[in-house]
């Protein structure tokens, strides 16, 4: 995605230093535009840890290069043990999103049976690393053709009149290697001339929609406006919304999704006010081992000081934190939610669109049965 | 309501002064406990705009007390067209709870066939605003002891363990004049020795939650939690809500209830976990010439700056307002939002509980059939 003007993704290997890996700081966005240098395990553990990068494909995407800079270190005798220890590590960072397992597994297999020397092997960690960025991107830029065409639908329905879209946390480029999942086909309805509005959900306790959705949207030029996470029902109950679309961060074999904590919320209300409800991702998201989700997907309960304190930018400029409660206030603090399948209209991904259950999952994962 | 200690409410005339009202300024709350004087009625009507005073009891009893205020400073000939005027701005500060009107228009409607001298209808009119006041806190005690039936059988059910509760906005005895309408019965069932802990949606924008409910519950010792209003459909997902208590700006005929925007969505996730769901109010809050609350109730979009900022305390200790989004990023603002009847378990007014349709309400209020 371009930002002013210059193409970016939101992982890179740094240019004529291919031992360090480059990221978008985006616990600095948006009121300052920050590349890191992560040069370690460790370093890529933390950023997806402290959430300088998040979104389920680029946790992948920056686990998988975790494993590269173990690679980096690993002689031939530690080489299998030092990748085992960096899958755990990795793995142990944040439990929602499936792609974080399923890119470290895909490492792991590969250069764990991989018979070449370690500069081979290091050159096999880079490759793969590179291809499963790639692949992310690839595949978000792929969910955007195939969901372009539920809001072309819309748009003819509505006779070229603006598509109104509400998404809720950040399943943008932002999120991803490139494209973004839930924001892929609003940018290729955007690109394509097609009139849309979002709607972003600021998605509290973090408010990745006002900070990053709304920060990215801006960089593309989409139309949107930022609301309150409570706004969304009043808007579909008077047909303010013509579509919702989010991401996910896990999707069991019954087509059950979890993804940020309030998706369900909106699932609901749009249930009730006949709103299309989509879910996009790519197959890494998809974790065949589960069915009911609602009671398998371990769900993130995260620091409290994320509800008790906001952080912003002051008429100054300064970045600021401020608590918004008593100091005495406890407070709770989980990071998903689990959206029954049934409130479900469909699930997008690179291969295509599907019923969120698992006839629908199966036809485009034949593989899976 | 005690504060440190001491009894308190929400507004009063000030001691040995009867021609200033008091009140708690609540935009300076939960971080600073500040005591405003309203000299005059544009003082109330900017009092209520701005909310230095909210929730629907309070705004009618606050608008009372705005007739009072014009009453002292009319003449003989001047008196039933200043108070044509006071009615006209008062009226005009908030357009969704019906409390403010009502209160107006009995304040009106006594005052200006009143036929006494100016002396003896400014005395009527203090004792009308006071009547209003006290009838206000009287109504919400009596709620209280309604809603308590509902906890006291929920907490015999689960055999005496904790009640969890979920309430969004602060529908306290910060709203009111005293005691509350949706937390009255929290505090009657904490008083009886009922286990109870509240769930505290902040309530974005204004973060009513986490600064007044949070605050008035720790001063009365009530266990609570905030979370972000996301976070209430997952715990119903996971039976962690025995009952949700909101109170209401408006509510019609035939049972729809306006309140804060996002109950709605709350209400959505109570009804799909078979989870109950309550409204109190005292009867002013009724508004029986309506009848389609979706339809007919005005919704007050406010100024997207609430959204755009937010306003906090540093480590420092001093308040400060940050800005979350892009600085171009345009936002929108609707204040409250409709929760159908059909959502609704029941109403709780100070007449008693009923079903949230036409029928129960008139069998609670049979004068308006």
């Amino acid at each position: 995605m371009n930002i002013k003007g210059r193409h970016y993704r939101t992982i890179w290997l740094k240019e004529n230093n291919p031992e360090t890996v480059q990221i978008i700081n985006q616990l600095a966005l948006p009121f300052k535009f920050e590349i890191l240098d992560l040069r370690t395990c460790e370093d890529t553990a933390n950023a997806i840890r402290d959430m300088y990068v998040r979104g389920a494909g680029l946790i992948g995407a920056t686990a998988a290069y975790g494993m590269y800079l173990t690679s980096l270190v690993s002689g031939d005798e530690s080489f299998n043990d030092n990748l085992k220890c960096a899958a755990l590590l990795l793995k142990n960072t944040r439990p929602t999103a499936s792609n974080l397992a399923w890119a470290v597994d895909r490492m792991y297999s590969m250069l764990s049976c991989h018979t070449g020397t370690p500069a081979q092997k290091r050159e096999a960690a880079r490759f793969e690393a590179r291809a499963i960025a790639d692949e992310d991107a690839d595949f978000c830029r792929r969910i955007g053709q195939h969901g372009l065409e539920i809001i072309k639908k819309i748009s003819q329905k509505k006779q070229g009149r603006e598509v109104n879209i509400l998404t809720h946390c950040n399943a943008g480029w932002l999120a991803f290697v490139d494209y973004g999942s839930a924001l892929s086909p609003v940018y290729a309805a955007h690109d394509g001339g097609i009139k849309v509005h979002v709607w972003v959900d600021e998605t509290r306790p973090r408010n990745q929609g006002a900070s990053l959705t709304a920060w990215e949207l801006a960089q593309h030029g989409v139309s949107h406006d930022l609301i309150p996470d409570n706004a969304g029902g009043h808007l579909m109950q008077h047909e303010m919304v013509d579509l919702v679309i989010t991401g996910a961060d896990r999707v069991t074999r019954q087509g059950d999704a979890a993804n940020k904590i309030g998706t369900y919320l909106k699932a609901l209300a749009a249930k009730e006010n006949n709103v299309p409800f989509y879910v996009a991702l790519p197959s890494s998201t998809f974790d065949f081992k589960m069915k009911d989700g609602v009671k398998e997907i371990p769900i993130e309960e995260r620091d409290s000081s994320e509800v008790r304190y906001i952080t912003g930018i002051t008429k100054e400029g300064k970045t600021e934190t401020v608590r918004i409660c008593p100091e005495a206030t406890s407070a709770r603090n989980w990071g998903f939610d689990v959206t029954p399948a049934k409130l479900i209209t469909g699930l997008v991904s690179e291969r295509g669109t599907c019923e969120a259950c698992e006839k629908g999952i199966l036809s485009l994962y034949p593989e899976k049965d």
